[in-house]
């Protein structure tokens, strides 16, 4: 590729779910946290697309009290350019900025950044692979074959080919019922939508104009009034506290006439529990993955994980141990989703009178 | 009783062991913390023994840094007469001090300050029944009828009876295999050895001088150089740390002519163990023992207990979870007693080069 046509990766650096608590009690959402030993996953995220011959500098679309942490975490990489939000509003006001920001017909190549992509040259050949759609005015999703029926992901259905190995998207469903996830995992032409997308700047620009134009306005409006330093921009606080908070799947993607997926298997997951950190990361002849000042003898498929104090876990199974100073999770595996659950559990014990 | 006639408490403060880690890591030794949730196992000991038609104000002896911690959780029971070591020497020369520093006919019960006894008004008749036996020159032992074949504990068999309910103690067995432990059980003439006394002070004096001279003789030169302040002795470092560090049961009770054993029920556990802690406590519809700011939904028959950090224990069974803010113990029911060993491992590993 020649270097006008370098693809700008645009990473969204936004909130944390509840799923990975006690870390989030920690003030670091999930991207800024090593949770394979390989460094942070903003780190590998950015690292990732750091091949100068296929991708320019980054956008960095992030929280604006995240700049200090996001620059540490990047250092040695190269200069981002960075979009600092004074709120979340989703990922479509997310999108739509950097779509704003970018020329016309540049690709940009959406990332969230607390994934996990286990192999970098399978995701590198389906970027490559949905370029040319991409530059033909197609919003190209990239759609990771499913090995469970799990309910808590978005699905994309595959439509008619388009070319090799790309298919039209015929259909998003977001969290199917149980049933229906093991319909679409034994018919096989359903993908899950991982949140990762490249498109023309023009085609998304058009696409928000006729699908979600307030937002659209909003993210105009907000970069009117915003401030720029160099590779910075910081956004006005009451223009973009105005915008519709919602996720550009589906301010746009649901609705949007050309929009493809591209199956891909990457090795990917978003890490969204610990049963999921667990199932990804380097585990020991035991069984365990064990990280931070934590011994576990006799203890089996466990992941014992410390940001803090001493953790000894002794003689137990199938467990997920998370400590920090703060607060201490202690869940069987399998049911490390349900953290929000407890956590609701607690709130409302606390509400009550002292007993 | 008339008031000459009362029995002086001698309630050891001494060290605790491992097994209770991590509370030990919290500078607090076991005595000073509730685990059952009325007040700390020293509060509970002396309310015991507050009756002051029975008893005499106790004697505590205790370790010189812990006099503040005493005296603030003993608040509102009386002064007690502080016996301050400089440093641990066992508890034979704890117990000849209390007995040299008592009047030659009075009684002195000895008493463990951190073991829960459930059935108070069993242990005082305990004690009255003990009394004549111990004013004609015997040295009472208090035996706990086994429930189970513990190895971790001494045996004492009982020999010829001597009275209504005491029996002369034939033989000490201190921490029996597990095969011998059975026997025991099942023979029914075996009991514990709780570590709870009760004998004349001159009888103690007249055994230690017989089998443990050197320790007599080197509390005896302690209290020489001791400073007394009111009700506050304070021995001399140099004398003290010269005496030999030894159990009063290995001293005087395994070897002495005149020892008797009187075996009670009254609800007697030593808290050794987590596990110890939770077959006591104040179990929950689920099984559950659970306190400090801790939630446990979808869990059953765990001791889940916080002196730090929020803790959430979710869907687990059979679980000790311990949690300060500095460490944290998860083990498998039935495995706590083996956390001297973690810690070992813990040890050795932190000495190893950073891998």
């Amino acid at each position: 590729m020649s270097a006008s046509a370098r693809i700008i990766p645009v990473i969204l650096s936004g909130g944390a779910g509840k799923r990975l608590w006690p870390l989030s009690r920690l003030g670091r959402t999930k991207q800024f946290v090593s949770l394979g030993g390989e460094g942070s996953l903003l780190r590998q995220t950015a690292e990732r697309v750091s091949d100068e011959d296929r991708f320019a500098a980054p956008m960095i679309v992030a929280a604006e009290e995240d700049e200090e942490a996001i620059v540490a975490e990047l250092a040695g990489l190269g200069p981002p350019r960075l979009i600092l939000e004074p709120g979340p509003r989703g990922t479509a006001a997310a999108v739509a900025l950097a779509a704003a920001e970018a020329a016309e017909e540049d690709l940009l190549l959406v990332l969230p950044s607390d994934h996990a992509i286990g192999d970098t040259a399978a995701f590198l050949d389906a970027v490559e692979r949905a370029a040319p759609a991409a530059a033909e005015g197609w919003l190209v999703t990239f759609g990771i074959r499913p090995d469970r029926p799990e309910t808590g992901y978005g699905y994309i259905s595959r439509g008619r080919a388009l070319a090799d190995g790309l298919f039209e998207a015929a259909a998003f469903v977001e969290k199917p019922p149980h049933e229906m996830a093991e319909l679409f995992l034994a018919h096989g032409d359903h993908d899950w939508n991982a949140g990762i997308f490249l498109f023309r700047a023009d085609a998304m620009t058009a696409a928000l104009g006729l699908h979600a134009p307030e937002v659209l306005a909003g993210v105009r409006a907000s970069l009117a009034a915003a401030r720029r330093e160099g590779t910075r921009l910081s956004l006005d606080g009451e223009a973009f506290a105005a915008i519709p908070a919602i996720s550009i799947d589906r301010a746009v993607m649901e609705k949007a006439d050309r929009v493809a997926v591209l199956p891909v298997t990457m090795g990917w997951s978003d890490l969204g529990s610990w049963d999921a950190v667990h199932a990804l990361g380097p585990r020991d002849a035991n069984g365990n993955l064990l990280s931070g000042d934590v011994v576990a003898p006799d203890s089996r498929n466990c992941l014992v994980r410390s940001d803090g104090p001493v953790v000894v876990a002794l003689g137990v199974e199938d467990l997920i141990v998370v400590a920090t100073e703060r607060a201490v999770l202690v869940a069987r595996r399998g049911e490390s989703q349900r953290v929000g659950e407890a956590l609701d559990a607690l709130e409302s014990r606390r509400q009550k009178p002292a007993d």
